[in-house]
């Protein structure tokens, strides 16, 4: 079989969430000690995983944070205050677990899997770390496609294939980051490509550059929709010219993820880049999706009011790797304790408003 | 020693954070392998706790949420959905295991302490029940003064040993979060007392009145202000006047935390206004206090905007018990694990910004 039909198999498998599972869960929600709608979002997102989940009761013991690395051509137009090896030394952090995902991680009690989806060096054998490298790295998007589109349809299958192995060995909900120097530029490229931002408004400061870097920014982006000309209706198109490694691999994992009826909790600009090109590529995704928090990326906000979605967090992060998702992990865990665990008004013996009226 | 030098005792005993520890957390933070700043708030927020607990590595093990409950005689002016009833029924709720503060808890892995401050009935001994009952529930606070003086003093000084007793027993962060059917009543009456505002700015539907009980809300603070006229320079005269006994100890419960050099973490719109109290009575408690979330309730945000504190969470909760502080506490220990476990640049090896240029 094709990788072209391997891709389309994988989309065909993505169910509705259970309209059942979650109107008991509502039901549930409204009988439970506490007046009704009284724990706001954290109710609509109890209910939420129950129809992903397809269970008025859903329970998230294995959480899986997959954080994906992979290089970026477009370093050479002088888009990141960072140099490129950063990538590659990150990632040797993160298997030595001194990163703030591993800690973070550690803190919420995730399992990390660091996928190596396209780092421009090799990367020494290691057991925590997955080789998925398409290539090393992508070629600089401002001269012309960062990808083929061959390149572009393996890396959404190779990270779909890292979840695949995740629920194996147990996955209640995925969260996704990414490392990787030059990837707020192409995560830029990528919406400005599926909306009508201009890149001015979708460009932000990444890791921190300066004015003259960030007017090389948004040049590069402004570059490379020009010569590529990405068409906004085919996400893959859109990954093939000015995408990365690591963001079709979290495109894929998505993919994944919702094909195997497992919620994707994202993180950052770069991931949220990746839930715009799974959503492109399969609609039927976005109610597999929360978003974790809103980063202090200009750009971000922009772009998760295009999904449709609400962020749980708002606390000005903007470093990626996972770790707004996993502290997201944490609220998921929370909706779906008090959705299965707290007393209903008739269990208490506590007098119930609608019972009194 | 009479109660009112027992209470300047305490509030004399508090002390401004620990620069020195905080210049050494900040600057940890700046070493730490990500770009500076990335981890916005939750950096913030551990140069705070760090200042607070004196060391450039805090550790937060022993988490306590401490939930007050007292009645309100203002129940008599129709201001509830609920029944008074329902504040004993759920402090038994709390005692067996069944409400959100117990799950919320649970999973944050902290030690709920349940307090008696002023409810209505004659609550069973049950060992995880704290008696402090300072009178059987206030006096309709639209026909005079909710308590005396006194009461006022005593509902501050039983707060604050509830505080002591627990340091004693291990306490890193407090919680703070209340039950109290009528409290929200109180609570923006001593909102409206001590700022500006009119009662109909401050005035929500708080456990979900109807728009006639919101009249009725908006009616009873009007007139409890006009017939008590608090003073709003004197913080004990307003809890006086149009307060409530788990309000006062709550307010105690902060100068209690602040004088053992330990961080408050507050929840919403009652356990805010007995920080509003706590900061008029000693002002040098704020450095103390860190808000979890803002509540749906309209008042709040005005209310955390006097105080000068910027919320953790925004996820449209208005329960109250302790729940949003119960989720503040997960970023709190989050943000101090990631100050004191995270890798520097030179331990990982990796190449920093500021080195390089």
């Amino acid at each position: 079989m094709s990788n072209n039909n391997t891709l389309d198999t994988l989309i065909n498998r993505i169910r509705p969430p259970d309209t059942t599972a979650m109107d008991a869960a509502r039901q549930r929600q409204d009988q439970l000690t506490k007046p009704r709608g009284s724990l706001g979002r954290l109710e609509a997102l109890s209910i939420q995983l129950a129809g992903i989940l397809m269970t008025s009761h859903p329970q998230i013991t294995h959480k899986v944070i997959v954080t994906m690395a992979g290089d970026h051509g477009v370093v050479a137009e002088g888009v990141s205050a960072y140099p490129q090896e950063v990538t590659w030394q990150m990632v040797l952090n993160f298997l030595r677990g001194g990163a703030a995902i591993n800690v973070l991680g550690r803190y919420v009690g995730a399992r990390l899997v660091v996928v190596d989806m396209g780092v421009a060096t090799d990367l020494p054998n290691h057991p925590a770390l997955v080789n998925k490298k398409v290539a090393p790295g992508t070629a600089n998007m401002t001269q012309g496609p960062a990808m083929s589109r061959a390149q572009a349809v393996q890396s959404l299958l190779n990270g779909a294939q890292v979840v695949e192995d995740e629920v194996t060995r147990g996955l209640d909900i995925l969260a996704v980051g990414e490392m990787g120097i030059g990837n707020t530029t192409a995560a830029a490229a990528i919406a400005c490509a599926l909306t009508e931002y201009a890149p001015e408004q979708m460009v932000g400061r990444g890791t921190g550059v300066d004015d003259a870097g960030l007017a090389r920014k948004v040049a590069a982006v402004r570059r490379a929709l020009l010569v590529n000309r990405p068409n906004p209706t085919d996400g893959i198109d859109v990954l093939h010219k000015v995408g990365g490694f690591e963001i079709g691999g979290m495109a894929g994992a998505m993919l994944g993820a919702a094909a195997h009826g497992r919620p994707v909790m994202i993180d950052g600009l770069i991931s949220t880049a990746a839930a715009m090109l799974a959503v492109t590529i399969a609609p039927q995704v976005r109610p597999y999706l929360i978003a974790a928090h809103r980063s202090q990326e200009p750009g971000h906000a922009l772009m998760l009011n295009w999904l449709g979605l609400q962020p749980l967090l708002d606390l000005d992060m903007r470093l990626g790797e996972g770790t707004g998702a996993a502290l997201g992990l944490n609220l998921a865990e929370a909706a779906c304790k008090v959705l299965c665990e707290m007393a209903t008004f008739a269990q208490a013996g506590v007098s119930d408003q609608e019972a009194k009226a």
